[in-house]
């Protein structure tokens, strides 16, 4: 606490991203990371890259990630925004679309993210409860509001809304932004992309950290109306002109290149989920149906804490969180390898 | 421009960088990038790095460089922090501890990002200008502000102040935040990184792009008391848990650990800014004196216009700025090697 805090620090309530432990553990599973590395492609091209060219400024637009971007989704590069991280085009978001009269909404449970957001940009938001089976339900939200922001596959739940029920919602709801968070779309979810050339009111954002490998070199991306994008470029060149550094423009080209990869990778995350989900039941768990590279599940008896402690004490990390109240017996798990996936549940049924 | 943007979309005025040109050129001294790449340690941290990890997130605290930078200048880490470039550390800077009733202070020919940062956070400014000789001269800001920022030397005139005029400033100066931006102080210029275990009211920022050879990777770093630095950390995790990525960090600590490398390419660049500069004084030119790896100069009779144009012609980048009109008459030359140098004035004569 200081004097020399403008207002908005004091108000501000930070996110708390989950542990990045440096000791030694045997599984990971509480960031959502990839648990295949990126392609060999990536890296061969950041030891290209790396050289004596790291001395001058990346590309400021970075105009090669995002042609190659275009030719991959098939939209036009000027309906294309690049970002250190989907974190970093959030919270342009946030401040180019959602300061407004009305709040913004969004789910009750969901990205925690987005309540920070909106205290750096002192944004009124509505949080709308989730139905009773954890689900978003989209009839609510047709309601007078300054923009509404879920994502889908939604988090920490992983259910996934189908690309019908999104459009009707972007359709309807002509007098603000739709954003459409999709993180953790490429594990089994349909991806809204292809309605952005369509309607003038939608954002969609997607991450390279989770279906392409690089959480550790920051990118993230979002599609929309020209406009929407013009306005994003505009806060960006009033924040940080060069956001991407050249490795990390380097990696994401030859990210989107390798589909080969991308996609062998995503079904065999696809597949360990459905064996984890399988042997969960086995075990008496309950987990909600998930379009995500992780799971979110309650054991019928057993509580979500003692499970989640005694496997930190056997070296494994999974992600619980408080709050809210409702989801406090419930584990997230990130999908790892099948291999990964069979030593949990053995870990699982030595410690239960 | 569109109906879904916030008011604050609509009145920004971005920055614009200076051009990165995507042809050959056969001199670019137009943003002053050092004409050295970085250390052959720092590569090789970059490749040993470049592997499968790269699946995870980075640190977000970046605790490792930290604590490289700490034991480097002698302080505290909880009076460091880092960012993606020092110009995101100068926008938290902007949004924790310049928005105020009164205007803050900075000079009228400076670093033109600094009015941008205020369009965007709706920040109130005063130009103060340069006095006669192009000097800031610290006794104008001796009045009521909500904060002072100047570049040390500043930019893109070039010309250092001395650090006992900074410590008054500072001394007098408790009422408000006075942020010293120190981008090309490893130039000559006396740096105030001393001063910030003992004023409260002080923030310094410093960057890996000039003389850490790293413009490329996207690196900068702020020092100040830890109650600052504390709204910094609260702002940084409003708004990007993750902003610097697992290369750009190691290659942050080996650019600090190379200590030989940094002092010898430094001490180059200076050398070959006295040269130039004697060189530019035989041929007519007019050089403000310099305490970065730039020189702000004028022709005694020729037009800055057509100089920089036939300059251009021949594949050499300089950077020219059109306002105010009180530096229209003046370019600014990024130092190079001794080689670049000479090469630059052969072309020079050719063309005048």
């Amino acid at each position: 606490m200081s004097k020399y805090w403008s207002d908005v620090v004091h108000k501000l309530t930070p996110y708390i991203p989950g542990e990045q432990p440096k000791g030694n553990l045997s599984l990971k599973l509480n960031t959502n990371e990839n648990p295949y590395g990126p392609s060999q492609k990536v890296l061969d091209s950041i030891a290209v890259a790396s050289n004596d060219q790291l001395r001058l400024y990346p590309d400021p637009e970075s105009d090669l990630l995002k042609s190659t971007i275009s030719n991959y989704y098939n939209i036009p590069t000027n309906s294309i925004f690049v970002g250190n991280g989907s974190d970093e085009i959030l919270a342009f978001i946030f401040q180019g679309f959602f300061k407004n009269k009305l709040p913004i909404l969004f789910p009750d449970i969901t990205y925690s993210f987005y309540p920070a957001y909106c205290s750096l940009y002192d944004i009124k938001y509505t949080r709308m409860p989730l139905d009773e089976e954890f689900n978003i339900d989209l009839e609510d939200y047709l309601i007078p509001n300054g923009g509404i922001i879920f994502p889908n596959p939604n988090a920490p739940t992983g259910i996934p809304k189908n690309l019908v029920d999104i459009e009707n919602l972007v359709k309807i709801n002509q007098d603000s932004v739709v954003v459409i968070d999709e993180a953790y779309v490429d594990f089994g979810t349909e991806s809204a992309v292809e309605l952005v050339n369509q309607y003038k009111n939608l954002v969609i954002t997607q991450s390279f950290s989770k279906s392409r490998s690089l959480a550790g070199m920051r990118l993230g991306c979002a599609f929309g109306n020209e406009d929407l994008i013009e306005a994003l470029n505009r806060i960006k060149n009033s924040f940080n002109s060069y956001p991407i550094d050249r490795l990390a423009q380097v990696a994401g080209i030859e990210a989107i290149k390798d589909e080969n990869y991308f996609n062998e990778t995503g079904q065999k995350i696809i597949q360990a989920r459905i064996f984890l989900e399988k042997e969960l039941l086995l075990m008496g768990f309950e987990t909600l149906p998930s379009g995500a590279n992780f799971i979110f599940t309650r054991h019928r008896s057993k509580d979500a804490v003692m499970i989640f402690k005694k496997l930190r004490e056997s070296g494994v990390i999974v992600r619980h969180f408080n709050k809210p109240e409702r989801i406090s017996q419930y584990l997230r798990i990130t999908i790892g390898t099948q291999d990964e996936m069979r030593e949990f549940i053995s870990i699982l049924k030595i410690i239960m």
